[in-house]
């Protein structure tokens, strides 16, 4: 909604270049790149608008410069209109769209500069078009579209920094917490459930939504790794620094989603051991587990919240110190696996063969 | 590498429009237009073209009407150049933009429509633009760069289309093969490390290459949903018709993602049983549970492979068929996952319970 004011004032601001006319008299039909500039890279957080501004503003000087001296070239050796101008024009067209294309797929550049590599190829043909049919000077033209551009690029960035900003830093900081916590009630969740089933309670609804979040995060690598592509480009604001150690996040957050297929594991055993389960009464097991489960169940969460806590208050734990603690809660929670079998199928494991035999074991 | 040829080709075609004169006479600076809608909406595969082809000329004939009757509601309301033409296309930009701006925020239209949407504020403005700037008829202009915008296309498609063409249906069809081929090696190593562990042998470094797909199948699914976005707008080709069940490939996708995590959890569960393990001699567990551990785990690797190979033939399975297949095997790799545990830990259960409190497993 905020976003949705944002880009319809920063579009108003840009069209004045065209409805005033002492503004008009200055850009002329230039004022088109400026409006272009603002639609085009206006995204929703400050990152992504900076990122794609700076890589609209590299693209057209680089693609722009290229075009000027294949242009000068050209019109050196043939002049413009003749034939051999045209042949150069094409060829080089040819050879320059296919290598920047080449380096546009390359999945680092990809990641990073795809936009840029597209406005170079598109400056790149247009100042070769103009060349061809604007008897203007090849430099004018340049600067003129280049300025109208930085136009549009200075109304984008300070709307979107200056005004309400959404910083993809903050958002993906949060999730990063959030991602803790969520993990941590899980656990708890799945410890709970284990206990109900004792006592043959078998309403877990309430569990059931924390494991939507584990679901959820399986998913959200690619999010995470838009969202640190903006982050980096972010500038300097409140507690983050230029050179923020979002790749540590990164880390983090693999680490999380590892933890968060364990624990689905960890539900799936549960509900596979439902079944047999009924067959014996079991509340002599549980007596004997529920200690040692709970012990190890009540150190993950604790540690879990803890890091959480830390990353809140952004005090300094190295980072190995944070990755060993949570490849620790990965071992303990699997361990936690191992010996819910143990223990459940312990007196059990002859009736259970003979259901896996037939096959009906869910 | 053919794409990059295939962007040349494209690019020199439509240069073409200002090379030559004869062309240029017909379209004149507009040949720009046609010249941006080729760099933009050129992408790799035939289907992702596609889409921001037509997304650019829905956008463009939408927004382009839309400011044409602003354009001419403004005028009659005061003529062109008045302050109040000026007021009313101000506040119009700003509501316009705003509207366009928070649909293009909602989710299902941002997956397949946000390029359509974006291209329909820029028209929109630009089309308001021209009204203001050059005294012609505003049909005429939108009808000039319509028609370019349709010469970029169609130069842009036919070369996508018919020259070498790269279809995203293609890939995710191939793609979605492998993975029933990929789990089934990966189960059939879980089963061979559990044997050679008996033999205590433990070079595993063949095994460990299943498992790193298994782990790059968890984070496949945005791929595979941007890949069924580009494969729905690819027209009837080869054996995929128009209304192809693309939906079935992603809920397909979203089984093999669970059964790569249960895998994933299985190879955990036999990692962290090793070490107990050694304190006792028990090939005669192996013997036992052997037989049973081969029947479920061959069985499940038949069923990978049978579905694979159905897919391939496109024979015609009812997918509640497939989807209870493959949830079939899921409750079978759980309770291999119990069994190992039930037959390993049986007779050691005593010797784990001590280990598990001193913290040292794993």
């Amino acid at each position: 909604m905020i976003h949705s004011i944002k880009v319809g004032i920063s579009l108003v601001l840009v069209s004045l270049l065209y409805l005033l006319d002492p503004l008009y008299e200055q850009v002329g039909e230039n004022a088109m790149w400026a409006i272009m500039t603002v639609v085009v890279i206006f995204e929703f957080s400050a990152g992504a608008t900076l990122g794609k501004g700076l890589n609209r503003g590299m693209g057209t000087i680089v693609g722009g410069g290229l075009g000027c001296i294949i242009a000068i070239l050209a019109q050196k050796l043939g002049g413009v209109g003749s034939n051999y101008y045209i042949l150069i024009a094409g060829i080089s067209i040819f050879i320059f769209g296919a290598i920047a294309t080449y380096f546009r797929m390359i999945a680092s550049i990809k990641k990073r500069y795809e936009y840029g590599v597209m406005i170079l190829i598109l400056t790149f043909n247009l100042v070769l078009m103009s060349v061809v049919r604007e008897e203007q000077q090849v430099w004018e033209i340049a600067c003129d579209r280049l300025l109208t551009i930085v136009i549009g690029f200075i109304i984008s960035i300070s709307v979107s920094c200056f005004f309400f900003p959404l910083w993809s830093s903050d958002q993906f900081h949060h999730s990063t917490l959030s991602t803790f916590q969520q993990l941590a009630y899980a656990i708890q969740g799945c410890l709970e459930d284990y206990m109900k089933f004792a006592n043959e309670k078998e309403n877990e609804a309430a569990a059931t939504t924390n494991f939507t979040f584990c679901k959820s995060l399986m998913n959200s690598k690619s999010k995470d790794e838009l969202l640190v592509n903006y982050a980096k480009w972010e500038p300097w604001h409140g507690k983050f620094g230029f050179s923020y150690p979002w790749q540590n996040y990164l880390k983090i957050g693999d680490l999380n989603r590892d933890l968060a297929a364990i624990i689905l594991a960890l539900r799936s055993c549960l509900q596979a051991s439902k079944k047999p389960m009924k067959l014996q009464s079991w509340s002599e097991t549980i007596q004997l587990t529920e200690p040692y489960c709970e012990e190890i169940g009540s150190n993950i969460v604790w540690t879990l919240k803890e890091l959480g806590e830390s990353m809140k208050q952004m005090r300094k734990i190295h980072a190995s110190q944070f990755s060993t603690k949570l490849k620790a809660s990965r071992a303990e929670i699997i361990s936690m696996v191992v010996m819910m079998n143990i223990f459940t199928f312990n007196k059990i494991s002859s009736t259970t063969l003979s259901i896996l035999n037939n096959n009906n074991c869910d």
